[in-house]
C-alpha cells in the first residue's frame, strides 16, 4: 500500500520526518471508497496468511484520583504485508462508575480536544514509526467500512433501501459505506431523540444525494427494507427479532443491540474475526482487570442473553474468501456482527492515510531522529 | 510517584506539553538507586492488586522488502497505582534470518541513531499522553534493578563478591544494582573478547569505586564467589552447575545461559512474574508468528534442555512480600531468572523518569493539543 512511499522511505537521503495527522488531517484525505477497499484487501490478506492480527487488549486500573473513575486503556495492533505496516490503536480513557454503566470521562483540556486515542504506524520493512495519528476518524472510516464489507458479501445484489437505527457520526459511516457496495436509493433513519434524527436525515440527504427520511418509531424503521442497521450505543436490544422480513440483511456494531429472535431467525451469521479462544460467554478481548469493576459496568461487550456459539461463528476473511458459505438464497435472513476492532483494519487504513498525506503534504512533522536510538534496547 | 506532577497536571491552566525524551535525557536524570526502589515497589504493587500487567507480545511479520528479513515488534504494558502511570513499550525491530539465528538489523539512518524501541507513558488519572521516551536507557536500567532486587532477596546477607560473566552495557547495569542491595567488595569479570572485558573492567574500577578484575575464563570467574551474574546474549550454556559453590546466589537474564545442572542444584528458583498461561514450554510470551520463522531463529527463549517446570516458578511478587520461601540457610544455591520483561518495570521507571525530566525542565516539547481529539473514536 506504501507503493512509492515506501521506495522514497528507503532511498532517500537526509532528514525524514515523522508525521503527526489529526482527525482533521485524516478527514482531508481518506475517502470511503478508499477505506473499502483496503479494509477488504485486509481482510482478504488475514485470511490468507499475508496479515496478523493480536487481539484487543483492555486493561481496566482503578483510577487514584477518585472513587468509581476506571483508568481504561484499549489495544489493537495488526499488520498486513499489503499495507507495509503494523499499526498499533492505542485508546486511553477514564470511565465514570457513578452511574449504572461506566462512561467515558474526559480530560481537563483548554481546547476542544478532550480525548486520547491514537494510532501508532510503523514501517515493516525499515522499522520506523512513520506516523501518529488521531484514532477518531480512522475509527470511524474502518467500522463503516467493515459494515459495508459485510454488506457486500451477505446483503441481496439487488439491496436498495436501508433502515439504520442510530443517527450518531458513526451511523453516518454506515451509509457512506452501503452506498459503495450497493445501489442504496432510500434510507430511513430512526433514533430516539426527534430533533436528533431530523438533522441527521438532511445532512446525510445531501451527502448522499438520496432520501434519507426520519421515523418516529424502530418498527417502522426496519419495516420493508433490505437492509437493517444498527449503529448505537444501546446496550439492550433496540430491535425485535420478530420484525425481520425475509431477505433482509441486518448489521449491528455490538451484539448488545440484538435480541435472541434475531439470533435464532438468522441464516447466516458471521463476525469480523473468529474468536481467539474459549476463555469466556465473549472470546474476541483479552482483558485485564486490576480493580474491582464489574463486567457489566466494563465497556466489554456480554452476551448473556444472546444464545450464541462464538466458537462456531466465522469471521469475515473466511465468507470472503468463500470458506464459509454466505447467503444461499434470497429469502434468508444474513447477520453481520461489526463487533470488534480488528488490529489489520487500522494497519490498512493507516497505511492508506500516511500514502495520502504524504503525497499531499498533509500532517505535522517531527524529525524522525527524536523518536530513533543508537542502542537496541 | 507523579507526586507534585499528578496535581500540577489537573490543576494548572494554559498550555500543556507532551515530552520526547532521549536515552541521553533519561540517562541524565535517572539513577540505579532511584530505579531499584521504584521497581521493587511496582513488585510489590503487583503482588497486592496494586498493579497490572500485560504479558508481552511479539509479531513476526516476515518482511516484504526482502527474503529472510522478519519484522518483529514487541509490545509490553503495564500500570501500577502508585506510579500513577500505564506505561507501554514497543520494540520494532527486523530481524535478518540468513545466519543460524536472526539479529537485529538497523533502520538506515543519516545519523547513528538506528533503532526505533519507546515508551508511551500514559497517565492514569488524566489520560494523557504525558511522554515518548527511547526505551534503550530504561531498559538497561530495569533490567539492572530487578537482577538488584532478586539478589536482595535471596542473596546471603554477607555476600560482597561477583563473577559477572558479560560485559555489554547490561552487565555493566548488574554491578550498579547490586551494589545498591550488598555491599560489594570484589568483583570479576570474563568475557570471550579479552580487549573487551579489559575495557569494561576499567571503565567500571572507576564507576564502582571498588576493584573489577578481568579473568581469563568463565570458570575462574565464578570460582569462590557470592553472586555469579550472568549477562549476556550467549544462547547456549555460558557455566557448568557443576562449578557453582555453596551459598552462591546465580542471576540470569535468559535461561539459555544455565545449564540443567545449575537448575537441578538450586534450591530455590525465582522468576520474575508467573507465567500468564500454560500455552508451551516458555509461557511468558504471546507469540503472533505469521510467517515460517521457526522457533529457534526466533528471539523468543526456547528452553528444551532445561527441565523447569515453569508453572511451579514464583514470582518477584511473591518472594517480596513473603507468600513464597526464599533463601532459609546460607549455604543453599539460589537462581533468579531475570528472563522476561514485565510493563509494570516501565510504568514504574518511567514514571520516575518523568517526574525528574519535569523537575529539571528535560526533554524535547510536543503540544499536548496534537496528541488530544474531539471525538471519542
Amino acid at each position: 500500500m506504501l507503493g512509492k512511499t515506501r521506495d522514497t522511505l528507503l532511498t532517500v537521503e537526509g532528514k525524514r520526518m515523522a508525521l503527526i495527522l489529526t482527525n482533521e488531517d485524516v478527514e482531508q484525505v481518506l475517502t470511503m471508497k478508499d477505506c473499502v477497499s483496503v479494509v477488504e484487501e485486509a481482510f482478504i490478506d488475514l485470511g490468507r496468511g499475508q496479515g496478523v492480527n493480536i487481539p484487543r487488549t483492555d486493561v481496566l486500573i482503578p483510577s487514584a484520583r477518585s472513587a468509581g473513575l476506571t483508568y481504561y486503556p484499549k489495544i489493537m495492533a495488526g499488520a498486513t504485508r499489503r499495507s507495509g505496516v503494523f499499526a498499533l490503536r492505542i485508546n486511553s480513557d477514564l470511565w465514570a462508575d457513578a452511574t449504572e454503566r461506566m462512561v467515558r470521562v474526559s480530560i481537563e483540556s483548554e481546547a476542544q480536544n478532550k480525548f486520547c486515542a491514537l494510532v501508532l504506524l510503523y514501517s515493516i520493512d525499515t522499522c520506523e514509526l512513520l506516523a501518529i495519528c488521531h484514532s477518531g476518524f480512522i475509527q470511524r472510516m474502518r467500522v463503516g467500512a467493515t459494515g459495508g464489507i459485510g454488506a457486500k458479501y451477505l446483503a441481496r445484489k439487488d439491496a436498495a433501501t436501508v433502515g439504520l437505527i442510530g443517527s450518531s457520526w458513526q451511523a453516518g459511516a454506515q451509509l457512506l459505506a452501503l452506498r459503495e457496495v450497493r445501489n442504496i436509493t432510500q434510507v430511513k433513519v430512526y433514533s430516539p431523540n426527534r430533533e436528533r434524527r431530523t438533522s441527521f436525515a438532511e445532512e446525510m440527504s445531501k451527502i448522499l444525494g438520496v432520501q434519507v427520511r426520519p421515523v418516529d418509531t424502530a418498527r417502522e424503521c426496519v419495516r420493508n427494507v433490505d437492509i437493517v442497521d444498527l449503529a448505537t450505543s444501546a446496550r439492550e436490544p433496540v430491535i425485535d427479532g420478530k420484525w425481520l422480513e425475509e431477505g433482509v440483511h441486518v448489521h449491528c456494531i455490538q451484539p448488545m443491540e440484538l435480541d435472541n429472535e434475531t439470533f435464532l431467525r438468522s441464516n447466516v451469521v458471521v463476525s469480523n474475526v473468529r474468536p481467539f479462544g474459549s476463555t469466556g460467554e465473549y472470546p474476541y478481548i483479552q482483558v485485564f482487570n486490576m480493580g474491582e469493576v464489574s463486567r457489566e459496568r466494563q465497556n466489554i461487550p456480554g452476551t448473556p442473553h444472546l444464545s450464541v456459539n462464538w466458537d462456531n461463528t466465522p469471521g469475515l476473511s473466511e465468507l470472503i474468501l468463500g470458506q464459509v458459505e454466505g447467503r444461499t438464497a434470497d429469502k434468508q435472513i444474513t447477520l453481520h456482527l461489526n463487533n470488534v476492532g480488528v488490529g489489520i483494519q487500522f494497519a490498512a487504513v493507516g497505511a492508506k492515510v500516511y500514502e495520502l498525506a504524504k503525497e499531499k503534504g498533509v500532517g505535522k512533522e517531527i524529525p524522525r531522529e527524536w523518536l530513533l536510538q543508537a542502542v537496541q534496547g
